[in-house]
């Protein structure tokens, strides 16, 4: 089989972790992308923002790879025509990767961090009752495949499980619900809300305060979709008249979060910088290797994102 | 059949949770003991702290439920004959609760919460690198029903787990080790090492200088076994010098954990109050209830401490 070669336009600080796992798959050239280097016999791209002009310097183009699980960013973009498919990134280094961090941070909130982290600052010994996992209603926005792995792990913990989505997805120990309609009985009560969604015009927005009023007081956010999601003004009066005890955000309306940005010093806020899940470059660029043989053979890409559905 | 009497000797500050709890159970009278009531008809005692004079009260006594998994205070009260069952708690809540810590600690010490934190103390936006699950090496310390329940978690996640206990046990996933001789090439380069071992003489501090050397440099620790197994001089200075990163520490060598204790105030220790996991006062007396029917119905006791190996 002929090597393919890759166009890689990535972060730069990224850069030299993907060439590395590129240089232990024999089957792939990894080429940086640089000013001034001709992307004219490039068939694949590997992109994340997209580079202005690159594109359309692209006359053999037959896919652009997404490095990550989100492509609002791309399909936004008008220099990618309707035809050249965008490939959302499916891999389980993503996938693991955000159920680590679904987990990690329900565990957080189910065993309620703030009071013990307040009560050892305080050299304050205090035993506190927490429910059993069963007894906790947790609900995922967006049961694809990042929502499903998440799921597994939650069950497995006994974890009281809703999802929703665009379209009704059966879930093993996920109560599914789909569409507009159902969003008020899916958020009914519950304890922690996981979103995952994909941002699109119908998700943008989705967390607000109209939302957070349907939730159980006292209740937790966990953010891992994009910052578009949450109306930013309304967390923090969330916070501060108790509705909600404690939010995780991964995402950000404006990434880097602004230094200025009050979610930076909120004590009840937890912040990561966009980094719940980064797809593993090895996974990764196996999955890639995998879907261009597969194309190369007939098959049609998978995960390609709709324009019309935003996703 | 007639209702079981049990005679509860616990805290005072959890006498009302498992009151009531009780009170939804058909088959269970929980009398909480109180200086003045006599003990002496009663067959079953479910105790924590011993209660000084009272089994020598009780000529009809059965077994003894011991709240934890843990009985080595039980086992060391010479007021107890050696007669006289004692009884592990070995129930869904308590094993489903340790799991959830466990989980908890190794994904916060996976994804180096140290330096999220930091980074938002700072306000700096700064995303870091975390390797794959799989390369991480975790190991266990006890391989009994909360060891093993954590395995299954972990290996959900695809860490690569080691396991030690005292003698050779199988479970999918993880490599046993058993006895002092394999102890070295099971600490070997450790990531994140996790203590869940019964205390006794040949457990008492063995999470030592000399053991905190084999791990890997940078490694993680977590206790929830007992504070005995902690030499708590040699924590500091590891983690001071770097090798060990962080600790998440939930049981003492003296508990509560006086106010002018180090550990309370050091970044990189996070402490909870010997509260990974607490007996669920439901499903723990639906097991008492069921021991006492099965042994009624003339079966031994489950679950009972061997005084020999001291658990």
């Amino acid at each position: 089989m002929s090597r393919v070669q890759l166009l890689f336009a990535g972060a730069d600080e990224y850069t030299e972790i993907w060439q590395q796992a590129a240089a232990g798959n024999p089957g792939l050239d990894l080429v940086p992308y640089r000013p001034g280097l001709d992307p004219a016999g490039f068939r694949y791209l590997m992109m994340w923002r997209p580079v202005p002009g690159l594109v359309a310097a692209m006359p053999n183009l037959a896919a652009i790879f997404s490095f990550g699980a989100g492509v609002e960013r791309l399909l936004a973009n008008p220099e990618i025509p309707q035809q050249v498919p965008i490939v959302r990134m499916v891999e389980p280094g993503l996938t693991q990767g955000m159920a680590e961090y679904v987990l990690w941070q329900t565990l957080r909130h189910h065993r309620r961090i703030w009071e013990l982290e307040a009560a050892q600052q305080e050299i304050r010994w205090a035993p506190h009752w927490y429910p059993a996992a069963w007894d906790r209603q947790v609900g995922i926005l967006g049961l694809g495949t990042l929502g499903q792995a998440a799921a597994g792990h939650l069950r497995a913990f006994d974890f009281t499980l809703r999802g929703w989505s665009q379209s009704r997805k059966d879930v093993p120990g996920v109560t599914s619900f789909a569409g507009p309609a159902e969003l008020p009985a899916f958020l009914d009560g519950l304890d922690i809300l996981i979103c995952l969604l994909p941002l699109t015009p119908a998700t943008a927005g989705i967390l607000n305060a109209g939302l957070f009023a349907r939730l159980a007081r006292g209740a937790s956010l966990i953010n891992a979709g994009r910052g578009g999601h949450l109306n930013e003004a309304d967390l923090i009066p969330a916070l501060e008249s108790g509705q909600l005890a404690a939010a995780s955000l991964d995402v950000f309306a404006v990434e880097p979060l602004p230094a200025a940005h009050p979610f930076w010093r909120h004590p009840r806020i937890f912040i990561t910088p966009h980094n719940a899940s980064d797809t593993d470059p090895r996974t990764g660029l196996a999955e890639v290797l995998r879907q261009i043989r597969a194309h190369d053979a007939g098959a049609p890409f998978e995960h390609v994102a709709e324009r019309k559905r935003g996703y």
